[in-house]
């Protein structure tokens, strides 16, 4: 392997992230690449507690820009405590969201345009991922296949904030052409997940 | 009264902010003015949870620009919640630290320069203090009046963070003329307060 790699898996809810996840973790073990599974904007004691108040279905006044710089918060911790010292490992690192899930929602969905991506090169500090997969799904659809009772504050929104946040997927797609990969999620899982290790593998042979 | 004030108190811990904050808020109930006292981060439920992560002394791990986000957060939330709604609503805000507290702490002493302020500019969204005071006191005596046991993640920091942060508050009392005020803090109570009302009093003159 050339060097270690840094996934992200992007997608509204109900995309099927979780199971492509899983896919792809399997594949890396079989073939003897040492990865690790993390989430934003959790993974580090810091985030998972950023995270609660982030997700409390109580905190109906949230500013918009609290929410973006609280993910922001947890993102610089995941980044500095997790993500950096993986990659430094030699660890390939599957992160279940990242950047782009901000700017889809925060920037587009909470239409706080330019300053959430500003906020969030100040986050990450340069550690971008290689590869970023977006799962496709017709917000509509993809709201469906969550049952109502465990839907968070965030997946309660009104259907046009999941149309707006869509939109700023499908504009993230074409503008970063070299990272993003877009997959069609009504698609099988053994196709998407095919999909993806195509795209993966080119960086396992050394 | 012209219009309601936004009174913002700033300097090292120890430097006597919590007694003059306490003094010019009984001028003003005095004279008629409504007015509010706030601090930063609190203020807010949601300030409050963001406050208590990152004073929390098991954190050792945190990231500087996680620590620098997470206040901005809290002050998207108070300022959103508390400090524009009382301004709107005619009353003069007092609030023990702001802007200028990120931008010494996290800007100067933990070294993350112009970043801090510019996440700031998005936290405030255009609401700054109309009047500042800075009271100066040297970090080695602020930090004596404080004991041991009380202080907190922050103030436990070395004194070379100490003398950093006051090197900013001294740089942001250069930069911005027009708006902090800076008095000297080895005057007595009575000097020091009679400092601050003769800069407020303008403000009560309709």
């Amino acid at each position: 392997m050339k060097r270690a790699l840094f996934i992200s898996i992007e997608g509204p809810d109900g995309s099927g992230k979780t199971t492509q996840i899983r896919l792809l973790k399997e594949f890396l073990d079989k073939n003897g690449v040492e990865s690790i599974l993390t989430r934003e904007p959790g993974g580090t004691v810091i985030g998972e507690k950023i995270r609660q108040i982030i997700l409390d279905k109580k905190h109906i006044e949230m500013n918009p820009m609290t929410e973006a710089l609280l993910y922001a918060a947890a993102r610089a911790q995941h980044v500095a405590e997790v993500i950096k010292p993986a990659l430094e490992a030699g660890k390939t690192v599957i992160c279940d969201r990242f950047v782009d899930s901000s700017i889809a929602y925060q920037g587009y969905g909470r239409r706080l345009g330019e300053s959430v991506r500003i906020i969030n090169e100040y986050a990450v500090a340069g550690c971008m991922p290689d590869l970023t997969f977006l799962l496709k799904v017709d917000p509509c659809i993809g709201k469906e296949r969550i049952r109502e009772e465990e839907q968070d504050r965030l997946e309660k929104e009104k259907m046009e904030f999941h149309n707006t946040v869509f939109k700023g997927y499908l504009d993230l797609e074409k503008l970063h052409k070299d990272r993003i990969i877009g997959i069609d999620a009504a698609k099988t899982i053994d196709e998407i997940s095919s999909e993806i290790l195509v795209h993966v593998q080119p960086f396992l042979e050394g």
